[in-house]
């Protein structure tokens, strides 16, 4: 619905913003991918094959050979850069794309969280060296935790993904992680360091300085409107959303209060002034003049719609200079004067992004927990993060999986401390979360 | 490509402005189209049956309804409208979406005129009266002919399409009708009115201020990214591409020319400074700095591009405070001292556009043809346009197509001349621009 793709709109200039300050160019890729792309990379195909939608008819003829709705783009990419990249001057090639994809979904699906279709982003880039395609994996992971603290006011665990939960086709997974009111992990973003795996398969290749022959090293990394069903979950009370102002498509709505024609005439010269002012000033204001609806409506109606601040106006107001402004967030109520508006919705709005996040991290500190044994582990688990070793073993992450439905999140960056795994008790290193997930 | 998509952001942009200034809104509808959705609509069904691509499979399991890719999306917004519409209050609702659409083509496929996907835009409306639809339908055909004009440089003919040529499903179509240089119209953007024939079917109905239950009226209108075909037609020369200001990704090019690397470090900061002022001032500006290029590759580079401004600066230049300005269009050079290169390059961006249009303007002119019988007709038919009179039987329309492969574009609005018609000669009353086509 418009109001929630406005929402994925801002996050689409918030993100733009940052990823062509770092030259990468949006372009686009087709929706249709012939079944023999898939099959030179078999990872790959292994992984997505079960997810694949297939087009095999157009109108009454069947297709020569099937094409799979794409379930991201790769495949297709690389078909591209085989073309475009012939020597190091093409290097590297930052490209970035906005669009549909859709998965099969086994399980049933849930609105941004689950779909057979969803929006998304996917980064796609190509190096000369590993070291600099390992930067591009950590810059575009940093864009999305930006993305999500600074704005979406969703806080992120950061990491790396065990083996089997990594991309398939990739050397290895980056991730942002979020933890929802019931615990359960979000997977927010991902980014990926795919090395020679697909370059070798599609020959991407370019002639160095020299006139050497060698594969790129290629990146990818995508962010969907799965974020909104976060932004959902965590920024939600019993009156409905409580949006975060900088990612909120209305920042601030005016209702006018009116009981005679003539405080209707006179309420609206002054809310539609004010209006504009505000807009004017950067600060997204809507002037809910609808007719036959009534001022209670209209509080209930951008409450639910999570809108920061609201603003009455009634005909008392008027005589005294004054204006009534109320936080969503808190729900505080506080009557100023009309010259001041201004500033104050300037203050309140950096308030309530601030309040929001602060909320939202205190949230995601409770439900980090640690786990002296198995037992405990267990307990634990099922109530939101634990942080424990892990011997690496896909044997004990896929037995503690049946055990608990708990899924290995993230390996967290530069944590380094010896014990002993969580389920075999062999000597570990590995620090790693676990938790149930969406 | 990156290139082409960021003119397709530039539209975007553009045209989101016009329809968001005028409170309509942009949503996202699924991509998927049960089969039954098109079975409710028969004309619809009829037009599109030949171009859908049917998702048979997901993974290896047959699917229990195929579902389509959208040709276009009346029947899923009407779905949608139908459960959101309840009262007049909810009228108007005014919706866009910007999407990729699919349509099997049998004829071969053409870059950006004809393939098998392709991105638009298309819009939605639905309103309580058929005076108030009937607004819409030319207030979006103004918009699309504002586009077309004041940034593409593209100039159009407007009119209503005939009962034969009207969209599957419409009461009618009104059209933008651009020439290319070898005389065959490109159909560039539709308007369509389809009064109650779609919201009797989904059952897109409101209670009116009596609480009586009535059906909405409805319209739809689009543009694709068949624009970019026509932008590339029009705007080339043997150099390549040649970009009106208004909607071309870089505005101007600076190309530094040294032979040495003290010249080098000289006229790299000169340049680099000059960039960062231009683009300050809104003049979107590439500072060519790439190594392993030639400034004469680089002049290429950029003239196959389009883009209408090209700076040299070299180190003579730099001793004397000069740069030099090369118009794109005309390959006019002059030599401008460093402080005026602002002033002179908004006047020149403003120039350039306006000559682009008026070169495309008397190309159209040139290739608008009349006739005084059919034999005259048929043989200006085969060059350009031909405006005549015709009867308004489909039997005429038919035999014209026969003889000549050209098809009826537009009826020209309030265009009022009596005559007879060209192919039967019958007393005649309809204007009608005849044309071969894309």
């Amino acid at each position: 619905m418009p109001y929630m793709y406005s929402i994925w709109e801002n996050i689409q200039e918030k993100f733009n913003h940052m990823i062509k300050e770092t030259n990468h160019l949006n372009a686009y890729f087709p929706l249709f991918i012939p079944e023999s792309f898939f099959l030179k990379e078999s990872e790959h195909l292994k992984g997505f094959a079960p997810e694949l939608f297939w087009v095999t008819k157009s109108g009454d003829r069947e297709l020569g050979e099937k094409v799979a709705i794409r379930p991201t783009s790769e495949t297709m990419v690389y078909h591209f850069m085989s073309k475009w990249i012939r020597s190091w001057r093409d290097l590297p090639m930052l490209l970035n794309q906005w669009c549909n994809v859709a998965r099969a979904e086994i399980k049933a699906t849930r609105p941004f969280l689950r779909s057979s279709e969803f929006l998304w982003q996917e980064g796609h880039t190509a190096h000369a060296t590993k070291e600099e395609a390992e930067k591009e994996v950590i810059m575009a992971l940093e864009f999305y935790k930006e993305l999500a603290e600074k704005y979406l006011a969703i806080p992120v665990i950061l990491g790396t993904k065990t083996e089997s939960e990594k991309f398939a086709g990739a050397v290895y997974t980056t991730t942002i992680e979020a933890i929802m009111p019931d615990g359960k992990a979000l997977q927010s973003g991902t980014s990926h360091y795919l090395g020679e795996n697909f370059s070798r398969h599609f020959d991407v290749s370019y002639a160095d300085k020299d006139g050497n022959n060698k594969n790129v090293h290629t990146t990818s990394w995508g962010i969907s409107t799965r974020l909104l069903g976060a932004l959902i979950m965590l920024n939600s009370d019993d009156k409905g959303l409580m949006l975060p102002p900088k990612i909120a498509p209305i920042q601030a709505v005016i209702v006018p209060i009116f009981y005679s024609e003539e405080d209707k005439a006179n309420v609206s010269e002054v809310a539609s002034k004010l209006s504009k002012l505000l807009n004017k000033k950067d600060i997204t204001t809507k002037f809910d003049d609808r007719e036959g609806r009534s001022p209670g409506y209209k509080f209930n109606y951008w409450e639910l719609k999570g809108v920061p601040i609201r603003i009455e106006i009634g005909p008392r107001d008027l005589k005294e200079n004054n204006v009534v402004i109320v936080r969503r967030d808190t729900g505080e109520k506080i009557t100023v004067k009309q010259e001041e508006v201004l500033k104050i919705c300037k203050t309140l709005l950096k308030k309530i992004q601030k309040n929001i996040f602060k909320k939202n991290k205190e949230l995601m500190s409770s439900l980090i927990f640690t786990a002296k044994n198995y037992d405990e582990f267990k307990e634990k688990v099922a109530k939101g993060f634990v942080k424990v070793l892990w011997c690496g073993s896909p044997e004990c992450e896929e037995k503690i999986k049946a055990d608990t439905t708990a899924t290995s999140r993230a390996i967290p960056f530069k944590e380094s401390k010896k014990g002993n795994c969580i389920y075999c008790n062999k000597p570990s290193e590995i620090t790693v979360y676990f938790a149930r997930s969406y």
